[in-house]
């Protein structure tokens, strides 16, 4: 096992510690945070572990093989990159830079220096996700037509990043992990009604080559808490409810068909197929779980991670590509000419 | 009452010849369709209407005060046009028209002859909008935030419109009644995932002069159906669920609160305000019946309806620029240029 | 196809009479009722049917083969009889009679002349319920441990029966054509909020001869309506919810297991299976057309149809049970002996 | 503040000790647990408080003054017992004690002494169940008429006890909390569906003496876990939902009105009133440490808890009645005689 250190003891800091231990109990090193409260907190939690004051001296530690990276967005960027020349494997919570420029840096790097990148994109790890991907790469959805989330809620405002850094990354990580074929351009339109503060509301469509789209709603300002998804496919379509306890993913064996006939549309019949539906068994594993132990695989077998830099770098330019459609009215952004631009 | 004559008596006619029969069983004069199979089915429905296959004729006759179109929509300028010509009301189905220009030329024509120019945007005349448009008069939601509407089901797809000209305009027609800043810009995306049929799922954004958005999805090709707008206001917001049977309007006493402090968002606090919900009692008149009423209402008094033809003739603007928006990835369209180009 | 008659044309009437013309437009030969608002009412929906105020003379019409009775409960056994004793097929709504000895007697009739006689149990031709009839038969459910009812809605009080005459009647008529073991007693409760009213809440404990139960839930004073039924077997569990426009049928794959070890259950590992859930596509076919298809196919292959007489029987001895068990706060009633006694 | 000590450190051990130290830190003065395993726990969690192996040492601790009890049901009578005799108040988790003649000798005992015996009966101490509380003693509810619960899921499988001493003790305390009238007899039925198994499904049904009746449906083998209680009253009905996460308690303007008339139903109209529903704000404040502050309010005060001895008797008088009247297939049990018999 990798021996880990930890840089970040905030949020999410402590239940990445938790599940590095829960995973392997050795594996946990040290921990790094300016705040000496939050030290103390994860000494009481982990008596084991060096704690450190300066992320630096975390990374110089000969012991630590492998950073996770638990700070605030601005500062992914110089603690991967220092991590990465330092010789160490990097898990860095999403979205793992804030910037394309930034993001590209750091896989070039990784990818020189051979060692892992991996994004902290938690969904892709859940039961839920892992179970939608595996109806498509069976064939079972047929073509994806398209992918339509809501994710709003009441809330949590975040002051750094606009909605879209801070939720619309779930998703482009999501449509990274599950849909094969290639987006090429990104509208958005957001608004933000509190003053001086970032958007709280974006709308996104996001075009894919084969014709597919996307569509992403994300809110901080809805009455209630939404999690769902539509995935639409020419043999079956799904419904993803994520605030369901059980029965997160429902399949629906249903479609629309054209019979044969003339040429155009007019002359041919429209038939509706109203199937059966089923749900099934998803694993309850926790997620951050199974990340850290891809995180431990991949380093140990020098292979990708489903979450890995070049993934994570994607994410990123969607990110980038979408706000600044948002402050065009919904101009039309091109993808996958950015990467060396911005 | 005014004599009313309906032409046409395919799909919605029956529900509109009925509707005006409750209203006042000696209104209705006459009915016209070209197929003779129709015809006999108004016949043996309402003995005492003239029925004509030509309808001209209708148009024509003396006894007819009012003129009820329920034709495809290419249809609805010659006939709307032609029965304004000869003097007579007309309630027409929705969309007004097919183009600017010819709804334009409609709202003109009444206008000159001071007739009564309705649509048929029945949803303004249901008690769930009525009740949140009460709602927001008595200022209980304060300022409009947002209006986010969800409007999917499987099927049923048209042959000669796309499911913006037949879903999206609910939505125009009620953010017209309820919304009273101006709608300046559009950007929308659709896809089409039948060969050679019109889009069939559509995202449309709506960019209002004080800063408010509204948002619709529309989609033929969705495993389930749903019916369902969040409102969001600076005071309170709404769920509004047309597929519930009872409590379709849900009230929550919600919202997000800066706190006094320093000039930026940083230096305040935000707070979340989570107070109680309500429903409240809804009546559960048919809308078709308020609608007809109405109608009668306006040629009695000389006043212009809810859903009038300026109305109508907005929701075409809406309707024409979200079509082509889709045609350019989302590019905006400006609105209130348009009235006078098509 | 049988010549049909049907007496009673209030609430009911017209549905049957509209269902029977449906599956054979030349069956429906005369209906009776003493009310001549009704009759003119049946009149304009049915022009070539007989009209009579006095059920003596449908019942005396040769034309007339099978009968079908939609009057108040407390005239169904002598309609009933007299037109069983003059040669004619009978169905009748439900609950059959309002006593065990006037049922006994109206099965007894019908076997002596070989008459098909009928009760009008519209639950039993479903498309939810014969979906799960098809379930328990192919043994996917494994032995059937509790079915577990609630329906229970505001209002429709009845005035001249009880909520369990009028509710529970349902649930017992499903109970008997799903479940094949014997009941053998029953435990009810009940309480009438109004005075001197009927009951209008009650809940009822069937045991079966195998140790399975059912319970009914009835109630005419709850503030949502809720039909909602569980059914828990040894392989599999279902929820069949009639308020869902969809997926009314939902299969659990879930139960619990025995492990391997001593006799006693502390000494034996529990072990909870959850699996899959899935809801099967169930025909939206109207059930009134599938039972009155069912009348005319038993009539003419001499056939017993799902709800026959002795089913019907057999519903009435529970419900007498229920009643008389309530007035005795939950006295066990023994089934199987009331039968000859009233 | 009273010193405390905490006897059992199982499952709802740690739980009842974190609560206490959240109150008051400086509370928690011993642990006892006879597993080694147990202690060690407690130890890492609780460095400051002693561990003992035998809770007599526990109650003989004169740094104690108030004990916990989270054992076995089979033990609370000893345990409890003992520590009132040395001078401790008590509170024990549900049901106070497997018999009734077991806890009236508590009650008494308690009594004797003046000490505080307190039942942990959680439900009582939550925002949901004290805003019913509220509702009904304002008035809003009008006559209580009815409290229909359903409380299943699939296991949690007790070896010890079965589902009525289990779940339905949940709602006999609530009852009591709630329900001024009193209850004067049980019907219940019940069935193990496991050989050798405790039953894991029942229904009872309570006799009150103003003619108010409550349900209970407790099952551990339904396919969704369900926990929803509709509260019927004369002015309003509530359904209460524990499972949403927010909204738990709905209150519907709803309900049944005898217009003016003659002496029987018959000639009086009945008229069904549907307004609003509303669902007022809900503390979220963790019940368990409502339940500790009234604990500790109670013994500095001297002031009888909501939970007290006496409302734990009942309940347990109810649940000895419910288990005994399923051996008889809901024979109905009479209350109120049982507490100086078994």
């Amino acid at each position: 096992m990798p021996g880990v250190g930890i840089i970040g003891y905030g949020y999410w800091g402590p239940n990445l510690a938790r599940a590095v231990v829960e995973v392997d109990a050795t594996a946990l090193r040290a921990i790094a945070d300016f705040s000496v409260a939050a030290l103390e907190r994860a000494g009481r939690r982990h008596p084991s572990a060096r704690l450190l004051t300066d992320w630096r001296d975390l990374i110089a530690d000969p012991a630590i093989d492998a950073v996770i990276i638990a700070t605030p967005v601005s500062t992914h960027f110089d603690i991967a990159l220092a991590a990465l020349r330092a010789g160490k494997h990097v898990l860095v919570e999403k979205p793992m830079a804030d910037s394309v420029a930034k993001a590209s840096v750091l896989v070039d790097e990784a990818a020189r220096r051979s060692l892992i990148l991996m994004v902290d994109h938690t969904f892709i790890y859940t039961g839920a996700i892992r179970s939608i991907h595996d109806l498509i790469e069976s064939g079972k959805l047929g073509d994806i037509y398209y992918y339509d989330s809501v994710r709003v809620n009441l809330g949590l405002f975040q002051r750094d990043v606009n909605v879209i850094w801070d939720l619309a990354a779930h998703d482009f990580a999501i449509l990274d992990f599950l849909v094969k074929s290639r987006p090429v351009a990104i509208s958005a339109s957001a608004a933000a009604f509190l003053p001086n503060s970032p958007e709280n509301m974006a709308h996104l469509s996001v075009y894919f080559d084969n014709g597919a789209m996307a569509h992403l709603n994300v809110n901080w300002m809805a009455p209630v808490k939404v999690r769902q998804t539509l995935i639409g496919g020419s043999r079956r379509m799904v419904i993803y409810d994520d605030m369901q306890t059980s029965e997160k993913v429902k399949v629906y064996d249903r479609g629309v068909e054209l019979g044969e006939g003339g040429e155009s549309l007019r002359e041919r019949l429209i038939s509706y197929r109203i199937g059966e539906m089923w749900a099934p068994a998803i694993s309850g594993k926790e997620a951050l779980l199974t990340e850290i132990e891809q995180f431990f695989h991949s380093i140990e077998n020098a292979s990708q991670p489903p979450s890995g830099g070049e993934s994570g770098l994607r994410v990123v330019e969607m990110l980038a590509a979408a706000t600044r459609s948002t402050s065009l009215r919904g101009q039309p952004m091109e993808l996958g000419h950015l990467r060396n631009v911005s």
